[in-house]
C-alpha cells in the first residue's frame, strides 16, 4: 500500500535523517521525498511518499511515529492513504466554465476524486448536475437567510462526509461557520491583476488603466477575505484592442485553468501552509 | 522620405477615409496603417507609416492637414519624421542592470536612439558611462537641494535637446517641475505582483504571501506616482524554494527586459496615450 | 447591419484610401480596420468590421466592388453578414477534453455558431453529445471502408450545410476528398515541443530527451500532414519530476484552451491565409 | 563550511535514509536535499546542500562516503566545496548580446564565478572585452586551421584551469576533442520553435510557417550537434506583424536570459544529466 505523509516542524539538524531511518526501519520504501526550509521563520516541512508490502501499515505506525518522531521533533504530521479518494463539494452560482471544467475532468475516466454534490445558491446550473448525474441542492441566501443556510450547509458537508470545498465561482462569502470546520481545506478562484485592483467591477478597473496582463489566483480561504494562502496563479496578455468583455472571457479561461490545478495540487497533498503561506511541492 | 503620423479625436464616420485620402492626394503611400476606437470614451486613434518620393514632405503638408483633417475632426496629432533619431537621457541611482541593458542595445551597431548623457543621484555607475564613453552627470539630491538639483536636471535636458527620459532604476520622485516638461515622455520601470503589494518592501511582502508570479511594469511617469499609463508588462513564475533574495534577481531580469521593450515602443512611435491609458500598436 | 469584408491582393498605393472611399460613398461606416503587409510576398491584407444603415446591405454592393475595387486591384475578397452564424461540425474520437471545452462554451449563453452535429469514429463520447442534445454520428473507419466513409461524412456535411469542421481530436487523418471541399475550413489541434518531435510516441520522445516546455498548435488542415497554416499556438513548463502522464495531462489542458482559440479567432473571421501562413487580425 | 553533493545510483529501497544517516554521523546538517526517481530507467537523484563545523570536511570524509554508500550502492557521486567559485571561459564570435548580458551579471558585484578569458574566432567582441578588463583570444578558425585551433584552445582551458565553457552565440561547432575533455560542461545556447526547423536559416522558415512563438533552448554540448541534454527553455509570442528582423530580436532577448539561467543552475550544481536527460533541481 501506499501512503503519503506531510510534516512540518522547527526546523533542528537531523530531521531528514531520523524520519527516513523511521520509515525505514518500519519496513517502508521512500518513493518521493520533498523537503523545504523557509529560513525566515525557521520551519522545516517534509513530504514523503512511501510504499508499504500488505494492505495496512504497520499496526503501530502512528503510535511510534508519534513517540519517536513527533513528540521530540514537536512535529505536526498528516498521514494520507493513497487508495482513500478525498471527498469534493462543489459549491457554485451561475456561472459554468468552472464547474463543466471540473466535472468533465473529475466526473469521468480514472477518478481521483468523489463528488458527492453540487451546491448552489441559484437554479441556473442544476442542469449540469443533472447532466453528470450529481445530486444538486439549491441552498438560497439572502441576508437574512445567510446564517440559516450556512448551518443546511454544514448538515449536508457532514451527511456527505465532504474532505473539502470547492468554491467554483460560488459568488456567496463563506463565514467562519464553515471555514473553521474546513480549514485550509475551502479552495477558491478569483481574478488578479497587475497590479491590482480592489472593488466591485476589477475588470473594469483594469481596462481603464490599461493593464497588459490579467490573471487568475486560486487560494485557500481565511476569514480576511481573498487573503488566504495562495495555491496556484497565472497570467494572460490583454491589449487595448481587448473589450472589457475579452477581459472577462479571458479571465474565464484562466480561472477555469487555474482552479483545476489547484485542486489537482490539493488532492495529491501537494500543498502545505504556515503562516498564511502554502509550500508547493510540484 | 518615411514618416509616422499619430492621430486621435472624437470618433466619427469617414475619418479612415478622409485622412488616407489625403494622404494619397498628397503624393504618400500609406505603408501601415493602425487604427483603434476607444468605444467606452468615443476616441478614434490612428497610426499611420507613410512614404513621400524626395528628402522632404510636400511644402505644405503640415498645414493642409491642419485645415483639411486637424481641423474639422477635431484631432491632435504628431508628425514624426523617420530619419530623426530621439535623444535619450538615461536617469540611473547605483542599480546597473537596466543600464547595461539599455547601453548594450542601443549604443552599439544600428543606432535607432541617441543617448547624450547618463545621470545619477550616485557615483557608483559612472564606470560603466566610461566604459560606453557617454558624457556622466553626478547630481547628487537630498531633500534640502531636491529643487536646486531638479533645475540642474532642466538645464542638462535642455542644453542636450533631449526627447525623452528613461529612468532605468532611478530611486529618486521625479516633480510635477520635470514631468509637466516631459508629458508621457518620462518612462520608468517597476515591480508589480499579482496581487499586488503596495510599501517599501514589496518582493518582502510578495514572498511572505507566497506568491506564485511576479511582474515587472513600465509606464509613464505621471504626478501619481507609480500610476501612470502602463507601456508594457511581464511576468515570470516564482515558489516557496525561491528566497527574497531569488525574487529580486529575477525581478532585475525582468525589469531590464520589460523596459527594453517599453523604450523601444516610445522610439518607434508605437505608444499614444489618452485618459491615462495607453493605445500600444504593435 | 454588420458586416466583415477581407481582402487580400497584390501590394501597391492608394488600396486602403479606395476602399474606405468606397465603404464611405455606399453610406457604411467602418467601426474597425486591420491591415497588413507581406513584404516578403508583396501582399496586402485587409479586414473592416463596417456598419450599414436598415436590414441589408445596399443592392449594388457586390456588384460595385466587384468592378470598382476587385477588379482593378485584383483582389480576392470576402463579404461576411454577421447575423448569420456560422455552421460548425465536431470530429472527434475517443478523447473527451476538448469535445467538452467546445461545447461547454459554445452550446450555452449566447450562441455565436451553430453545432449541428458531432461525428466520430467511435462510440465512446455518444453519451456527451445526448448530454448536450445534439445529435451524434458513429462512422468508424477502417482501411477497407475509409473512402466508404468519408463519402458519407461528406453527405453530411452537406446535407446540415456546414461552414467548417473541428477536429476535436479525431484521430483519423483527414484525405483531400474533404479537405478540397473546405480549404482552410477544418481546424485541427496538436502538441508541438521545443524542438519538435516526431513519430507516433511524441510525448514520450520529449520526456526522454528532458524538455522543459511542451506546447499545443491548431491549423488549417491541408494536404501536408500537421504543416497546414498556423492559427493559435501556446506553451507550459515541464520538468524532470513530471512524468510522460503527466506531459500528456498538461498537454491536454494546453490543447483544449489553443482549440478554442482557435475556433474563435475563424468564427469572427480574424484568420487570413496566403502562402500556407495566416494572417491573424487580433 | 558548505557543500553541496550530487549523486545517482540504481534506484533501491533505503538510500535517502542511508544518506541522510551518515551525513549524520559525520557531524554535518543537510540544508537542502532534492531527490528524483526516473522510474522508466530505475535511476536515483539526489543533491544534498550540507553544512559542517570548521574549515574543512572530516578528514576521511570522502574515504569512508566511497566505502560505506557509493560502493554499496553503485553510486556516481561528487562532491562540491561550496566556497571554491568555478572558473568558466566564454566562447563568442560576432553577436555581443549574450556577452554583454553575462559579463554584467558575472563581472560586477558579488561573484559567484571567475571568468578567466574570452575566446573568439573574430576581433569585433575585442573591444567588449577591454571594457571589462578580461583577457581576450583571438584564435581564427578556418577549415584547415581547425584542428590546430582546437589545440590551442585546449592549451588555454588547461593552463586557465577552466572548469566550464559557455558558448555565448559561438558560431563554430565544438568538436569532440574538446567535448571529450568538458563532458556536459560546454554550455551552448539556440533557437527554437514550435514546430522546429532545421537548416540554415531557421528564423525565415520559421516565419514563412507563420509561426506564434518563438523559443531558445540551453543545452549541454554532445557529439550529436544541437541535440545534448537541455538545461533551460523559454518562449515569446510573435505575430505575423513582426518581420524576420523582429524574429530574430526577440530571440536574442530569449537567448541572453535561457543562457544566463542556464549558466546559474550549473554554476548552483542544480543539474544532472543522466541517458542525455537533465534532472535539474530548482
Amino acid at each position: 500500500m501506499k501512503a503519503t505523509i506531510l510534516i512540518h516542524c522547527p526546523d533542528q539538524a537531523g530531521i531528514i535523517s531520523a524520519v527516513t531511518g523511521f520509515i525505514h526501519a518500519q519496513g517502508g520504501n521512500i518513493t518521493y521525498l520533498d523537503q523545504h526550509v523557509d529560513k525566515e521563520v525557521g520551519v522545516f516541512f517534509m513530504r514523503l511518499e512511501c510504499e508499504f508490502e500488505g494492505q495496512s501499515l504497520p499496526w503501530d505506525f502512528e503510535k511510534s511515529f508519534s513517540e519517536q518522531l513527533a513528540g521530540p521533533y514537536n512535529m505536526e504530521w498528516n498521514l494520507n492513504l493513497d487508495h482513500l479518494r478525498p471527498r469534493m463539494a462543489l459549491f457554485v452560482s451561475r456561472y459554468d466554465h468552472c464547474l463543466y471544467d471540473l466535472l468533465s475532468r473529475f466526473s469521468s475516466g480514472e477518478k481521483v476524486v468523489e463528488i458527492p454534490f453540487i451546491l448552489s445558491n441559484h437554479l441556473d446550473l442544476e442542469y449540469i448536475a443533472k447532466q453528470f448525474d450529481i445530486p444538486f441542492y439549491h441552498i438560497p441566501v439572502t441576508r437574512d437567510t445567510k446564517a440559516k443556510a450556512e448551518d443546511r450547509q454544514l448538515e449536508l458537508l457532514k451527511e456527505y462526509k465532504i474532505d473539502f470545498i470547492v468554491l467554483a465561482r460560488y459568488m456567496q462569502i463563506v463565514t467562519s461557520k464553515i471555514i473553521s470546520e474546513f480549514p485550509y481545506r475551502i479552495i477558491n478562484i478569483h481574478h488578479s491583476f497587475l497590479p491590482a485592483f480592489a472593488g466591485a467591477k476589477p475588470y473594469h478597473a483594469a481596462f481603464e488603466r490599461g493593464v497588459k496582463i490579467i490573471g487568475a489566483t486560486s487560494h485557500y480561504v481565511t476569514e480576511e477575505l481573498d487573503a488566504g494562502p495562495i495555491i496556484e496563479q497565472d497570467v494572460t496578455p490583454v491589449s487595448h484592442a481587448h473589450t472589457v468583455k475579452d477581459f472577462i472571457a479571458k479571465g474565464r479561461d484562466l480561472e477555469k485553468i487555474v482552479l483545476a490545478r489547484a485542486v489537482h495540487l490539493h488532492i495529491d497533498r501537494k500543498t502545505m501552509v504556515y503562516n498564511n503561506k502554502t509550500v508547493i511541492f510540484s
